[in-house]
């Protein structure tokens, strides 16, 4: 718990209507520096899903990390807009791709995971020149069978696509908290990835996230995206990563057993559980209420600190956030990848 | 599971981008007559957080509603903007009630909830005339007790606010499946309430939600918003009103055991669980998938439709929403109450 007061001069946090995204500036520089540091340049392709801002790409841009992963047809229109278009990996399958023609025409060079003839066939339809083969590598979601890479890279290079290669994400993985067990499960599936790779050829390897960036045996790339803002859910993994993202809120209403601020469903990914406050044990969250029974006494008015427990879906709910040091507020930032 | 395929005229949900909120129109007005039969006019304030829409709002005000339940300043903001302020009720706590004064000013009624001397000093500084006092009726969240709310009445009254009456929101009840159980619960409920609107005196006794807008016997109006659009959490409470909202997906992919369409996490509220399909078993959901068994065999570019658990948080995450009936789009709403 915390009293924040607002000075003259620079914009304090104080002064942020709430619920308000928070990136704490020193925790995310580490996180930044830490992973530029174990794969620099190519050898991290960011995943600009877990942070939807395209002012967070820059910063990952500028330490070295130009070739970016996206989720959604709008992440690839919106950071090709933004001159971050040297190479980006929409790593989702599509079955209609028409709208990256423009992007593409533009001058963005973008690739497109594809796992049936179908999305290939969308793919050259649309005019994208360069695909990887996406392979099932143990979670039951997109992706070919690893014997049948060869094949959907035989039908993609007669539509005159380039395939660069193959991308498997073992996202089974990514929640093994003990390290060991994490290991051989992402062994298991990059053996899957490596059949694959035998029967397409090509350069890249794509796989991993912030769960495996660092015990990944295979891929020539990693597409990590949480590490930059985390959440609870990656802290328990013991990552050399920082918390750098929470919800700011206000505490409105003060009982003598409980207290209650008004940072709720609508500001919180709720698919791993409740969030977190930091001196406080979290009872429930309404739509824009947290209830929660706090350590040391708070009164209304007072500023907490919620810490989400899944990064990506809290962020889509926010339309900004905002960088800070201490009190301070040193940059506001839009969430300008959200939507679809 | 049905394939839908485009038709030249009106735009038809198989050219919609997905995921893609989808109100069906018969759905829509089937709940909006049955609730203004139920609870014609006053006696029905909607919840506008519900829906989060001034379209829908608009046709609740055509019915017969004109006096609407807020829960954030910026709906309060944008429902008096969208010239839907006759009556407009901010039915949660702020201690920061400024961004009202140039909404009263304009010319909306406002009355705020209050439930306690901070909560009512910041409504009397913003210029706020008229308060609630919200009373704690059993769900742990904002609220005075009770005995308490005449205390906080005469204070609202001696910094010159008139009070309208009391709001008790009887949230822990609205879950419960049996119906007879469900009621006692509110009846202890609005013991409660009627306990403190004695206290404080004034017209209003609001309350209410849409599992208990029959069987509150206290309740001057009631502050229903899910029944305009509903979902599969309330669903099972079996009330009149029927599952108008959807999220139409697209299947991207397909393996033997399983299929992947384009809905996940940034497209559904999580925390009431899993949504439901139509003729399919949904397995889990990511951050733009679903994997779901289906019971017939589907092929990548079918649409699916994607039943929400919880609708708040659901629309909370999406740009528009499509009032359609069949496969023609009738009307496209801008989402524009939500963010804070």
């Amino acid at each position: 718990m915390q009293r924040l007061h607002g000075h003259a001069g620079v914009t304090q946090i104080g002064e942020l209507t709430t619920p308000a995204l928070l990136v704490e500036a020193a925790a995310f520089e580490h996180n930044l520096s830490v992973m530029a540091a174990a794969l620099p340049g190519r050898r991290l392709r960011p995943h600009v899903k877990a942070h939807k801002c395209t002012s967070i790409a820059k910063r990952q841009a500028g330490v070295g990390h130009r070739a970016f992963t996206c989720a959604t047809l709008r992440e690839v229109e919106q950071m090709a807009a933004a001159g971050l278009g040297d190479d980006l990996l929409l790593a989702n399958e599509v079955v209609d791709a028409r709208r990256l023609a423009p992007v593409i025409s533009a001058g963005a060079r973008v690739t497109v995971a594809v796992d049936s003839e179908l999305t290939i066939d969308a793919a050259a339809r649309a005019g994208v020149r360069e695909v990887l083969i996406d392979v099932n590598v143990g979670l039951p979601r997109c992706g070919c069978a690893p014997e049948d890479a060869g094949r959907l890279a035989e039908h993609a290079r007669s539509r005159g696509l380039q395939v660069r290669g193959v991308m498997g994400y073992e996202g089974h993985a990514m929640a093994l908290v003990d390290r060991e067990k994490r290991r051989r499960v992402v062994e298991e599936s990059m053996d899957k990835l490596r059949v694959a790779h035998e029967r397409t050829g090509g350069t890249i390897i794509s796989a991993g996230g912030t769960g495996s960036y660092d015990i990944n045996p295979l891929a020539t790339e990693i597409q990590a995206g949480s590490y930059v803002l985390m959440d609870t859910a990656y802290a328990k993994l013991e990552l050399p990563f920082r918390q750098a993202l929470s919800v700011l809120a206000t505490v409105v209403s003060v009982s003598p057993s409980y207290a209650v601020a008004d940072c709720g469903l609508k500001a919180l990914g709720m698919d791993h559980g409740n969030p977190s406050i930091e001196g406080g044990q979290v009872w429930f969250c309404s739509d824009e209420h947290i209830t929660f029974k706090a350590e040391r006494p708070v009164r209304a008015g007072d500023r907490i600190r919620v810490l989400p427990a899944h990064v990506d879906p809290t962020v889509a709910y926010h339309e900004k956030m905002h960088l800070i040091a201490g009190n301070n507020v040193r940059e506001t930032w839009t969430v300008d990848l959200r939507g679809w």
